[in-house]
């Protein structure tokens, strides 16, 4: 199995548990991915899971502990996915191009899920959105450790590095938006045309 | 005033008559970006316009037509603005330059009236969306237009023309997820980054 492969494959809430916990942790992201936050009730949420509310409050005492737990899952997914590509082997190209593919690849096959993550940091309390914009700067460190590693390195050429690491992440992040799972490109094709598109942005030669 | 100046200064509303109608969809665009469009009421849209519910509904039928319209004139400026830059006198490069500048200016500075346009558009009945999707085939046309033309011309390179526009226009419209006018960028220097960072992408020179 490739690695992009893992990526598509991997169940972000498989560490979950018990069961129960995990099916309201589905449930209540693709509630909120398709009516919105402030929209969903725990009752919907419980519903779509086929349990009672009272079930649900065993394993979540509010709305937001279920948002912040979901936020804090797929957050920490994009960390460790950039973190990965920017402490692996290879000259800062190869490093980059495996970040942004790894990281276009998990908002294409978790579009869903990446799009509960990424439009809905407003909904989460002052302590929980505090932690997440924390795991936040870490993808952005990464990203910029990159470009830095490059720049220094003569391979890439960017005048404004923390500029360019925010487009970087911000048309990765996008992906999730108009991602269609009936449309004409894999997850995996579009991460390849990214990682191009980007490697130009940075003013390194695509491999070709 | 410059072309930017004028993007940002322009109400998306300003058209619409009665005051009492521009009223109510200022006060659509806040509620839907602040709570999402299933868990707004017209109640809340009316209250916050300082109406009853039933003034409201002299000018709405429903709130699906207070989203269609806010969407149809938020999809309008789009792609006036991008149909402009791809009709303008001068090379390839200038007219990229033109059409992302002002395409980000708009997200940047109506980010509010932006998120609801680019992130509600699954709430639209599917006639209406149906008119939505015309309207982002314009936008996405001016795009490759402009790219066409400059690789005829031999100013770019761009092994995907596709693929190329729709990860333009993709760049440009999430600025209105991540832009914060307490940020430090003002929108006129983000659409400048940026129109260098599209022009590296698809291999013609910044004019630096």
């Amino acid at each position: 199995m490739t690695a992009t492969e893992e990526i598509l494959d991997e169940v972000p809430w498989s560490g979950v548990s018990p069961d129960a916990a995990r099916r309201l942790m589905v449930a209540a992201v693709e509630a909120f991915a398709e009516r919105g936050y402030h929209a969903t009730t725990t009752r919907d949420i419980a519903g779509r899971a086929g349990m009672s509310p009272a079930a649900l409050y065993i394993h979540y005492k509010t709305k937001e502990e279920l948002l912040h737990k979901i936020s804090t899952i797929g957050h920490a997914k994009a960390v460790a996915i950039l973190q990965s590509a920017a402490d692996a082997e290879g000259t800062p190209a190869e490093r980059l191009e495996q970040a942004v593919r790894h990281f276009v690849v998990w908002h294409a096959g978790h579009h869903t899920t990446a799009r509960v993550v990424q439009y809905e940091l407003d909904a989460l309390d002052a302590e929980h959105r505090a932690e997440v914009v924390q795991l936040r700067r870490q993808c952005d460190a990464a990203v910029r450790r990159i470009l830095t590693d490059g720049v220094k390195a003569g391979d890439f050429e960017v005048p404004d590095i923390p500029g360019a690491t925010l487009a970087v992440l911000s048309l990765c992040i996008d992906v999730a938006r108009w991602f269609n799972v009936a449309g004409r490109r894999t997850p995996d094709e579009v991460g390849a045309s990214y990682a191009d598109l980007v490697l130009r942005m940075v003013g390194a030669r695509p491999r070709s």
